[in-house]
């Protein structure tokens, strides 16, 4: 089934793009002066086995991040990794809002090995850790007021899942004011056709799809 | 190729449900106890031919998002519409910060008809008239916050497009702290294939995907 | 001198009182159905001497503090404590953005025990506590949406300071749609007057100043 | 009394300034590369007398804001003005929130003379005019991802109240990662007292307080 559905996706897509075309969408926000990367829920909780929300391809996802991690670390620039985790459930109560209607999060509990980063992509000192509570890596965290006050205009996003976090992280950074740059090899999801269809709607819409080499590139030549 | 992208979908999303209903994914937030209808960019520009974000499927898309106005209507219920348009360039500078770098927002400028709510769905006094500068109906505005002090609890979505607007707006009602009912006949876009998956992502991850039949019968109930 | 000041003050919010009345400012925003409280930094750092951000008063302001938890508690309504804390800093870079160029941020680590809500106001099990890393408790926090998720309407708010994070998470309150009670007796801060004039000003703008009794009267009338 | 009053408070603020500066408060921020000027509800319902609003001192806080705009004007950098004002009221729901119940929002309407900017501050074509429903300019608004999308990284404030609108502007600016510069001359307020003491506070805690003439000459300086 996948080799149908990839086949009958990248038709409608290159259809989809050229209707675009003369619309004027898929437009490129361009790369800025300064990047930060935000690397999304790449705890063991998504890219181990075993948890509700495990996803696959990481044998390709974990390497692309671990590049771009080096590059930015190489050139002094932020890194910023999220988790998704509750800290409080009372009753119906808990601090992940209505979310836990929809998914698994009683799966992800913070301080658990499934909400620590994956230990290939292990924090440095001096990196940042924000716990979220939402899909979105700004909604209800201070990520954007801190990449603010650094100065940053650029985010470059990976991680999981295309379908949720990373898209709606996306839609948020632009929304904020930053250029969004989502790296295609450094992203993953768990079911298919989610990573291909969401990348085609951001690509369109909210942030530049990248390949790895272009963005490890453009970190390469900054001063 | 619609046909064949169509089956496609359907055969794809059947297996992704049976995955994440394995999972844990596909919950439903359901229904609340006071609701809001928010009517997304039902305005010419995007109801009407001859804009870059002109939509197609209006002849089901229009009567169904009438048949919820005035249901929201005769029970007094919250009715908001939203537009998206740009105030003011200045050079690189705009109210719709980077978007523009991506679509074309040129086209859409506050007091054009193009910006105006589409005369067959026109707005009465007591409702709102949101003037958005982003995606999501939330971001930016203050619609969540007019919601909750009005006691609001549910958020039923409409309007276009499910790639984009329709969508993020989705993605923030739940992480505000809303139940999000998206009420498919009511939801348009512009391409192949949009509508069919932004809404499989958001029923399994955002909100309840509903048919207009049910939400109806929701606000028929109501006290 | 504080009593020329004392006396100096109460004579001037005996004027703007009166002008206020004429204006229509100064209006009860009430209880509302079903509140939370929200206990502003009062972890050690605050609490206790030997910080720069110790404040004064703490005989009256954790008895009063004490009280009110207890009879949140006894009906089971959601209480949260907040505290502001770094977690990293990496050179002029930091999570507490700009914020550490006015006031002595370094003072406040993560995880140590200044950052530590004070023993004697010991949050338990299914209690909120939120790392915040502003001066309101709503500002890049999960705070509203996670007090929407819960059907709150009212915020009653105590804590330090007056002067910084008790008035702005107050005036953060009501712009997001709550109804802020701030408890007089239950509220500190360090400086000279700062109590009176910030309590003034959010009584006549931003949300009721109520006496610690009304309060609990009010708490203990909920079903 | 007002001379008791300012006696007195000049007094009080050399005794908390001391101790402050012992504490380590009243840093400051600092001026930074890009400034944006954002001038408060310098609309006719505060600059003109007969509404519930009307401030007084506008003999010098409108000369001081005349010589701000015309300094950013001659330097090409961003205006935004703002004002405060309500479209809808349904019974109870208004799109003010909960505001209306604290302070006399009934008197100002959208598209009403009393909500638009006084003439001798009138806003030119490329200029921002930002309506905004809470007492801050960031809540709510685009104001914060505008001017992130326009690289500014300082917020020149000025206008009216220094105890409600300019204070929550301020702090939420610097909560928002923007370097708030407060002009002193160019604020006003309506009570006694009030400017003097949420300059205080401000300086303290929030932002830098700085004269007209100061100001003046950085903004001079900038390329």
């Amino acid at each position: 089934m996948t080799d149908v559905l990839n086949q009958t996706l990248q038709t409608i897509f290159a259809e989809n793009s050229a209707f675009y075309a003369e619309r004027g969408f898929e437009r490129r926000v361009g790369y800025g002066r300064k990047p930060a990367l935000v690397v999304i829920d790449m705890a063991n909780g998504w890219t181990r086995p075993g948890s509700p929300f495990s996803c696959g391809g990481m044998d390709t996802v974990i390497p692309a991040n671990q590049a771009l991690i080096a590059a930015f670390r190489a050139k002094g620039l932020p890194v910023v990794f999220t988790t998704t985790a509750y800290d409080v459930t009372a009753g119906e109560d808990t601090d992940m809002g209505l979310w836990a209607r929809k998914v698994p999060l009683e799966a992800m509990k913070t301080g658990s090995w499934e909400a620590a980063i994956d230990d290939e992509l292990a924090p440095r000192g001096g990196e940042f850790v924000i716990l979220k509570k939402r899909a979105s890596a700004f909604h209800g965290t201070n990520l954007s007021s801190m990449l603010k006050a650094m100065g940053v205009d650029t985010v470059v996003l990976t991680g999981v899942t295309a379908s949720a976090c990373v898209r709606h992280s996306t839609e948020d950074a632009i929304a904020e004011g930053f250029r969004p740059i989502v790296v295609r090899e450094a992203v993953g999801d768990r079911i298919a056709g989610a990573i291909a269809w969401n990348l085609f709607d951001i690509d369109a819409k909210f942030g530049d799809v990248e390949p790895l080499d272009a963005a490890l590139a453009y970190v390469a030549r900054l001063g």
